[in-house]
């Protein structure tokens, strides 16, 4: 693929990546770098690349400081309480009520300018297109609202699997980054990954139903590993919980297992996520046979590469 | 109260703590001690006394050793492999199939000598009877056989509460002790405690209906204190994870506020759980209106007072 060539959602392409097609289980090797950069290209060193290469992922704690997170914190509370936000097509809200749970396509200026600042942040772009070693475009963004109390657990899965079988992403060239806006403590149930898992490819059984991203969000059932692969990953990689300060950033690989449990403690877990994907990864047909997904959940404006720009 | 007063469920006692009654919560001071003994008489010294009355808890990590564990478990797949067992009054079986969650009445002999013989341990027992300052006898013991993967949530609760309310237990003078039959992590949900939050007694809304006990073990709905109260005691208190290997006793006081979040990771949690009264301390007519609970889940056999044994 070069630059000039261009998908669209009929674009055939080899499915590398085999999920929700048998009813075993396998472990596949990866086929694609994590790092496709190097230390002389960006701000990372050579420590947190080779970091972010062994583990998938890469926590950098008190990456924003008080002003930034608070200044996030009021464009969550201007969404929050806007009632036309809450009834546009990128809004999640939770089953029990009319309250904001997720949003997407922040990043886009006419739904948040603030977010769309944040998601061009050259300290955080910068990074990522050293970790791609290409431009990037946003693949999808959000921001979820995590109160206290009532957090629901997410189990455990790859992005990747859903992102590679129900949006047609070729390859595993796509970052992830969640900016905490709350303090994440060991109790109020932390992302949880598994180090290292990113390196093997987990296919999972069953098929999505059609439409599956309208419920998916709410309670994850499809494209999540077994129980018995996941104890073998477990006991081989074992749990690293992303705890820090708010303001801290995660930079995780798409394929990196991960999940968080429930959370009964009054103190919240809101966080933006923003995923990049490199401009030489573009979707092509779903590897399922379903219709592709909106363009909120998975963009196809390849040519809206993200330029970097100073946040504040 | 002396040693000669029975009480049984139809003794009116003043109601001294309560709670489900109005629809504002309080904050009522605790009006009994929280350690009726001293360092002279029992295994724990001053410091361990002293760290139970300020926190409402004591952890001692690996009280038990691996062969006092491996008996344990030995027995606790005995009785979940039991269908017997699973059919009994005393089984609490999962809402969504037949396994055995939790089984009470475990310090019987005719449904578990192993563990009539823990329950009796000295070790367990003197300690239990040095902060209770008298002899005591079992209100309620049960093991929870908590897997990994689907471990739900428990809301934050004071035992006492419920135990006051709904059974009639007059005062605080009950200890219960948690033995940890699996290494709890950070991560796999641990039990959360509000250290200091035993020195107030918080009264909740709303009144729960009758057998609400049939449910309340799958999911807490009554008696648990209202997010306003919650959140500030946690502000007031802070949090502790009681964590540690398989084998660790946990004693907390019977109004230690606690919870636990759901668990997503392949670690179970199963643990013994025994609840020790003083005689000085007999259960009376319910602070409801109910009729009082089953016998396994709240014993008015007071003269039946544990005799300390060698366990093994």
């Amino acid at each position: 693929m070069t630059a000039n060539t261009t998908t669209d959602s009929t674009t055939r392409v080899e499915d590398l990546y085999p999920s929700r097609i048998t009813q075993q289980p396998e472990f596949l090797e990866r086929r694609d770098p994590v790092v496709y950069g190097d230390a002389q290209n960006g701000p990372l060193n050579a420590e947190q690349l080779e970091q972010f290469d062994r583990d998938g992922f890469l926590l950098l704690p008190g990456f924003y400081n008080d002003q930034q997170v608070a200044l996030c914190h009021q464009e969550l509370d201007r969404l929050r309480d806007s009632a036309e936000t809450r009834q546009r097509p990128e809004a999640i809200v939770e089953p029990n009520g009319s309250a904001l749970r997720s949003l997407f396509a922040v990043h886009r200026p006419e739904i948040s300018t603030r977010f769309s600042q944040v998601a061009s942040d050259k300290r955080i772009l910068e990074m990522v297109m050293q970790v791609l070693g290409s431009e990037v475009y946003m693949h999808q963004s959000r921001v979820n609202l995590k109160p206290g109390f009532a957090g629901k657990e997410f189990f455990w899965h790859s992005d990747f699997e859903t992102w590679h079988v129900e949006d047609g992403l070729p390859r595993m060239r796509t970052v992830s980054c969640s900016l905490l806006l709350d303090h994440n403590y060991e109790f109020n149930a932390p992302l949880m990954l598994l180090p290292g898992s990113h390196r093997k490819f987990v296919t999972c059984i069953g098929q999505a139903p059609e439409k599956h991203y309208q419920t998916s969000l709410k309670q994850q059932k499809y494209g999540v590993p077994d129980p018995e692969s996941l104890t073998q990953l477990v006991k081989e990689h074992g749990i690293t919980q992303a705890t820090g300060p708010a303001g801290s950033l995660l930079l995780f690989d798409c394929n990196a297992l991960h999940g968080s449990n429930g959370n009964i403690t009054p103190f919240p877990r809101s966080n933006l996520f923003f995923v990049y994907n490199s401009i030489w990864n573009q979707l092509a047909k779903p590897f399922c046979n379903h219709q592709p997904r909106p363009e909120f959940i998975a963009s196809r404006e390849f040519s809206n590469t993200m330029k970097p720009r100073e946040f504040i």
